[in-house]
């Protein structure tokens, strides 16, 4: 972090034609931007947007309401420019890179077996670091991957513990009995790797999988690049939860752009503190909470840059 | 309304490659846009954000933290470019208007006499009517007013009950001691109109202001423009207030862009039955929640209108 960009960040807050804190988390926006760019003033004029999909062995036990083919379907909706991500990029100038990992080669069922191998987390770790390139504004991540919200829902309880019940919802829309098959299907996983679920790191790799791996590594390459980040909803802030067991501070370069409708978003945003910008009852994934909410970025920046000093404007200060 | 519109659009996201309701309240925008636009699909091609400011007889009475002579400086600032508005306007291509309501000829106090006599009610109200043009795709309204916080608590608690202290807070900065100030002020204007506040019209004309009136007149214009609305803060929404208890259905046209830092107006939006879109601890006024709401507006619309169906992409449907 650069401190004294963000204390450059706070002194100009101070003179600008504004009460002081009038314009709430758009200043503390600004200020987490210079503090993580390493720049006063920061900048938003190229934002990024990277979608990992990847597919579960746990998606044969019925645990989404789509079939597994959607992870790929989708992956190509998304390339010929049809997804929500895509308009939701095109509307804040965002380059959008969609990153597949292995689609034809689910992980492993990890109410049988870890969800992937050591090599195969980490390639997956790296792949999602190496594709982090420097120069960008701002990174917003999310994922594709039919029935991970379940490998999701797994992940946050090893990591916070609670119930299966309070973690898994019904994601993309699964009636009550399906999701009664998800709860099973996480107590079945948690019970299957009872014992070996200290580290964070084996967590993610019996119970996580290829795309949360990737949003893992990614999260830390764009702190080394200087990029801040933008967090989607429940199966990429579970992603970042593994950091966060690790240390906390591993998550100062992001916030969480939105709170989903998915049910244990919630409580995995308390679990790691951080307050969403949105809360608009979107649940799709794919990076569209994370996207939208550069809006809200471009806007802190602009309103920072642009705005007078009450100096310039011969505005009198407050008696 | 143009229930066919809305009809329309309820149908096409029923056919988006999404889960149903994935968008969330984005889903619920685009509805809403081509419900009171009257056509399908809706568009946000050309915003307007209309700021109205007034000077205030109860300023007098130290209810705010800067001096009167700041609404007329920050008009100035408006022009100028340098507010946080204008930055936030550029940001979604929006039409910024100012308008300025005689602030050399601030209203009564209304500890006194009443604010506006008839005359001076109708007028500005009849002024915010007339400057609403056809041809816009949304209209976010907001206010610049020093001491207008007071008349809107007052305003509200003539409308909707309870004491003084629960609508009258800070507002741009006021101490502790302030904030009594304002609530005796209000609590003083209450008492000298008792028995004369059975008509809302009544209280808009004992206890606000111009530019509160002349939001009340452009609220109404813009529904017969089939321009929606989004509301700003605290000031913005007493004024619709008005209208609300007058009839409820006379606000359906408008959106709560956000919820405010300021005490009053979370109570304000339960009574008139708004859930906002943004919840950003922002209490600047001056239509900047609701310019920067917008940007929801647009990526709504963008989803709707460019987002592939099912079928185009040929993505399979639930299982």
């Amino acid at each position: 972090p650069d401190l004294e960009s963000g204390t450059a960040a706070v002194q100009r807050q101070r003179q600008l034609t504004k009460p002081a804190g009038a314009l709430g988390r758009l200043e503390e926006i600004a200020e987490w931007l210079a503090t993580w760019q390493g720049r006063h003033p920061p900048q938003l004029e190229r934002p990024r947007t990277a979608v990992f999909a990847g597919n579960h062995g746990i998606a044969a036990h019925g645990v989404s309401a789509y079939p597994q083919e959607v992870t790929r379907q989708m992956v190509r909706n998304f390339i010929d420019g049809g997804g929500a991500v895509n308009q939701l990029c095109a509307e804040v100038d965002a380059d959008l890179r969609v990153y597949e990992l292995a689609l034809e080669e689910p992980t492993e069922d990890f109410t049988q077996v870890a969800a992937m191998s050591e090599e195969d987390c980490a390639r997956a770790m790296a792949y999602g670091m190496m594709v982090v390139e420097e120069g960008f504004d701002v990174m917003a991540l999310g994922e594709m991957g039919i029935a991970n919200t379940t490998s999701a829902a797994a992940i946050c309880c090893a990591l916070f513990g609670g119930e299966p019940r309070d973690w898994a919802g019904p994601g993309s829309g699964l009636d009550e009995e399906g999701v009664k098959r998800k709860v099973d299907v996480v107590a079945a996983g948690l019970s299957r790797h009872a014992g070996k679920l200290d580290d964070p790191l084996e967590v993610l790799r019996r119970l996580g999988g290829l795309e949360i791996a990737a949003i893992v590594g990614s999260i830390l390459a764009c702190r080394l690049a200087r990029t801040p980040v933008l967090l989607d909803g429940f199966a990429c802030t579970a992603a970042a939860a593994v950091l966060y067991r690790i240390d906390p501070r591993l998550l100062d370069h992001c916030m969480a752009a939105h709170i989903s409708a998915e049910r244990g978003h919630r409580p995995l945003l308390e679990a790691i503190g951080k307050r969403p910008l949105l809360d608009l009852d979107m649940r799709l994934g794919e990076a569209s909470g994370a996207t939208l909410a550069i809006s809200l970025l471009k806007a802190a920046c602009a309103c920072h840059v642009g705005m007078a000093t009450f100096a310039e404007a011969e505005v009198s200060r407050r008696t």
